[in-house]
């Protein structure tokens, strides 16, 4: 069976070392002093290790199951959930003001890390609460406020979001399900909703479904959507449970993976439901959450590849089989651990340089949001939702390749299902497609954010890496490990970003074929960047003979990894970029 | 559900006009004119598509159960192994001695493209049966072959391969199953064996198991190890049913995929068991079926890319979300099917361009091995082993990544079970296990296959280039869209060959640590050799006006596409390469 052990020194290098949160200014985080972090991490890690993660195996097996219209959650997963809400973890970034403990984003994320590396379908129930709590407190009236995010913030009620139609997936616009007004201020909610993840389940005495539907008369598309709380149960004013609402699961489905989170088909049938935020502003308002949503998606593909990668490196120093070309490295064994072999180191390497490096940059940008959110810094907010798609694309895609290299270290092994290995891939699988599949993710990127304000957030990015360049310039090691790599990728990402301007303006499609590309150009260049700023931290650390010079070693040598077999990717990626449209679009739809 | 569509008219167009099979002299090859091959292909697929595609769901739906020691295949499993037979098609490469067609290896390899994208779990009971039906016919005795031949030819009893064991995979050496020798000459044999495709099954009345044991006494690791025929029911010299023998199914493996094939753990207490070939050189006899195995295998992964990616066209065309960035392309739809959007285009064409490259090599590999079998041609010999890793790692690793990126295509919808796009990734992700996992298949390549005879494989594959370079450089568009690509990356791989000659010299880790990249390296040059011989092939059919036009230009398209998109790739991998195993073996395996 699968063990995790939680990363806590790596995060609090980067909370502490890398980010230095305390000296940051921002509001709440001078709190944050590495005993607090420490605590906060160790006792969360204890959560995920010792509570979620064993349940994690079990879930998937055992999967959910619908009867007489109820969902039944894997065994041992209500008394999990109960022991998250016992410990106040539900709301650790929850307003104080709703009963949470009003911690910033960035710990909730660390957090995260550990949750979704443990058991990402139980995590999942708590997530999509935290995502309608959050969309309810930018966009509720005082009183929707009062009434549910107390109980939202404890996970009593947990949340769900309710978007995706047969016909209108990625196209919202296409949307059916009617949300018609009555005279009590009340709408009537009728339609039936896809993909719904945690729709239903016995883990909390009621749901609260954020739902979008369209308002008769309203324009066709995407502006005639506005957003609905419709609960499972009918709650009074004080918030006493009443009726059973018009709201039922229509089926569950069978899927790759997440077995362990039921996702419904989910009909209103004339349910009753209460206007979020503005009429026709349905989407906005869902959208409002879609840097913290995204985030969140990116950390769960990091995080199955942190709990993928630990079990490879464990297995690959158990596993005895064949020896080491140099010569046997446990000659009084029958074979050496296949850890000896460089092919399997590559894949470790690989796996440990992409995740730290994605842990740098999803901490980063949790911090970049806590910045925008609680100084109001336009800056931050530019660049973080910039990041944002390259994040939930590239670390959810190489996130389950990493899954399934770690996989690939078990051999048959990692087929069978009892080594747990196969469900790590297949539940990072889904992390690539919801929350925006990352094609959508690399359009976001390249049609919409890349060319916002003239393309002002990537010039700020690329001066950034200058800047960081000069500054440390003086290092010949760090130049030559770090800064060169460095300085050559984001010459390629600059490349690949004016070939758009140049030749999208011609023709978009020239942007728009290159755009899975460039996402993973851009998200070279922003972990190339962690890595060049790790290893700075890392050798002063060394230079001054500070902490573990073990640790700080492992991170150089690692980073030394990254930069010199990752991130020349960029010069093919580039390349590939500027050939254009005309290659991917020369067959017609009916020759494919 | 998913369609398949068996690609006869591509097959087709591979066999006569880029191999041109019937003028190569290959003993057998004359009787394959266009009317016979293109017989055999429709009626093979049609056997594929209608009657082993429509259990293709229901394999990976039921799976396999053990009951009381024996194995149920999946509901209409049976039925369809009766027509397979009954239609001869089991038998169509094995000889007319047996009972067989007598056809060559090269319409066995076209045909079974067409049968491992239909059901892959179902051609697996007959796959196994080829390879073991194989290795009797090189190594029996007359009195084996004629008693097992017949009837595994035409599959009335089915084989296995027994080679793993819990302690020993990739390592056969650590092998503890015993073949102790009786007074009669037959050996009774006594161990454990995992992953035993096949292993048990209602399809047939007899299961021949070929079983990798130790004699006592015999040297220690793989020098010590024979091979032995041990069926499940032992038969009389007339091949008369007898008595069951002591081989009895421990368990079955609960899989990621493959599901309709039980994997089975195979106990023998005392089993009777009869030597196939010399004592102690079981694992030559074994292995002298490699390159078909392999070349099996790779096969795989081309066919589970041909059918997802089918499924993929066909939903692009007809999902409808959003607008082509260009206008509406269809204006009186609700919205534009997703095929508009570049990023699907993308998708559609790696898929394709990496299919139809790989349909090419694997039956070029096909013909290369008839060629050394009928003809006892070294040079096809050298050739074919060189290029076998080299197809069953890529094809499988790039097969497994088309059906991902397949499935992407679908959305949500491609995480449900229901539409098939995740069988297709879970049962693709195996062949990049089996049959030698990839890892293996890049040092089998780097460290044997390259090196042996001082490289001269290579240097005759890069001749070939070369030569046919030369032969076609009057033609410029040619040489723009095909040759030179295929030079540059003809001069990576060159390149890389020789670091290894020279740094793999002073310490082999440095040949080691870029195997796998090396193997893909290898995987793109051959690629784009495919895909300048077809573009040849393509345009002299448009410049002489024959045939159907449509059909070559879509195959020009898809080659530029491949040499402008996915070749450049090879810089990417010889810088990695040449960076050598010092950033790879950093760290200390305890730092992992």
């Amino acid at each position: 069976m699968p063990e995790y052990t939680p990363p806590t020194r790596d995060m609090n290098f980067v909370l502490h070392e890398l980010l230095d949160i305390t000296a940051t200014g921002i509001p709440g985080y001078d709190d944050l002093d590495r005993e607090t972090t420490a605590a906060i991490l160790e006792e969360g890690g204890k959560v995920a290790a010792e509570v979620m993660q064993p349940l994690n195996a079990v879930g998937d097996r055992e999967g959910c199951t619908l009867e007489n219209g109820a969902v039944r959650t894997p065994p041992g997963f209500r008394a999990a959930f109960d022991q998250l809400r016992a410990g106040g973890w539900t709301g650790i970034d929850c307003d104080v003001a709703h009963g949470g403990q009003g911690m910033p984003h960035i710990i909730g994320t660390a957090l995260g890390e550990f949750f979704a590396a443990a058991n990402m379908s139980l995590n999942m129930y708590h997530g999509l609460t935290h995502g309608a709590y959050s969309a309810i407190r930018a966009h509720g009236t005082e009183a929707q406020k009062a009434l549910w995010l107390p109980r939202m913030a404890a996970c009593e009620w947990t949340g769900t979001m309710n978007l995706t139609e047969p016909q209108a997936g990625t196209d919202l616009g296409l949307m059916r399900t009617r949300a018609e007004p009555q005279p009590d201020g009340t709408y009537r909610i009728t339609g039936t909703k896809i993909f719904i993840s945690a729709g239903d389940h016995d883990l909390a005495e009621n749901i609260v479904h954020l739902v979008l539907a369209k308002i008769p008369g309203g324009a066709d598309g995407a502006k005639g959507i506005s957003l609905f709380i419709v609960p499972k149960v009918l709650v009074t004013e004080d918030g006493a449970l009443g009726a059973r609402n018009a709201v039922t699961v229509g089926a569950i489905e069978r899927k790759m993976g997440i077995h362990g989170n039921a996702t419904c088909v989910m009909n209103f049938d004339g349910a009753t439901g209460y206007l979020l935020g503005q009429e026709h502003k349905g989407l906005r308002a869902m959208f409002t959450m879609m840097n913290e949503a995204r985030l969140g998606v990116g950390l769960q593909g990091l995080a199955q590849a942190e709990a993928a990668y630990q079990n490879a490196a464990i297995y690959a120093r158990e596993r005895l089989q064949g020896r080491a070309v140099t010569g046997a490295e446990n000659p009084d064994g029958p074979a050496d651990p296949i850890i000896v072999h460089p092919d399997v180191r590559r894949v470790l390497m690989q796996a440990r340089s992409f995740i730290e490096g994605a842990r740098a940059l999803t901490l980063w940008a949790a911090e970049l949001i806590d910045r925008a959110e609680r100084q109001g810094d336009a800056q931050a907010e530019a660049l973080v939702s910039l990041l944002i798609p390259v994040i939930k694309g590239v670390q959810t895609d190489r996130g389950f390749d990493t899954a399934v290299q770690a996989q690939q270290i078990f051999g048959g092994h990692g087929y069978i299902e009892d080594h747990g290995m196969s469900q790590f891939a297949r539940d990072a699988r889904i992390a690539m497609i919801y929350e925006g599949a990352n094609g959508i993710q690399a359009l976001d990127l390249v049609g919409r954010k890349l060319p916002s304000k003239g393309g002002k957030a990537l010039v700020a990015f690329l001066e950034q890496i200058k800047v960081f360049g000069k500054d440390n310039a003086g290092d010949a090691d760090l130049k030559a490990g770090f800064l060169d790599p460095l300085t050559a990728a984001s010459q390629d990402l600059q490349s690949a970003a004016a070939y758009f301007m140049r030749e999208g303006f011609k023709a978009p499609n020239n942007a728009l074929a290159g755009a899975h590309d460039f996402m993973h150009l851009f998200g070279h260049v922003a972990l190339g960047l962690m890595w060049a700023k790790m290893a700075v931290v890392a050798r002063a650390a060394l230079a001054e003979g500070r902490g573990d010079a073990a640790f700080y070693q492992a991170k150089l040598a690692t980073g030394r990894f990254y930069m010199a077999r990752q991130l020349p990717e960029t010069a093919t990626l580039r390349a590939r970029i500027e050939t254009g449209a005309e290659v991917v679009m020369a067959l017609a739809p009916e020759e494919f």
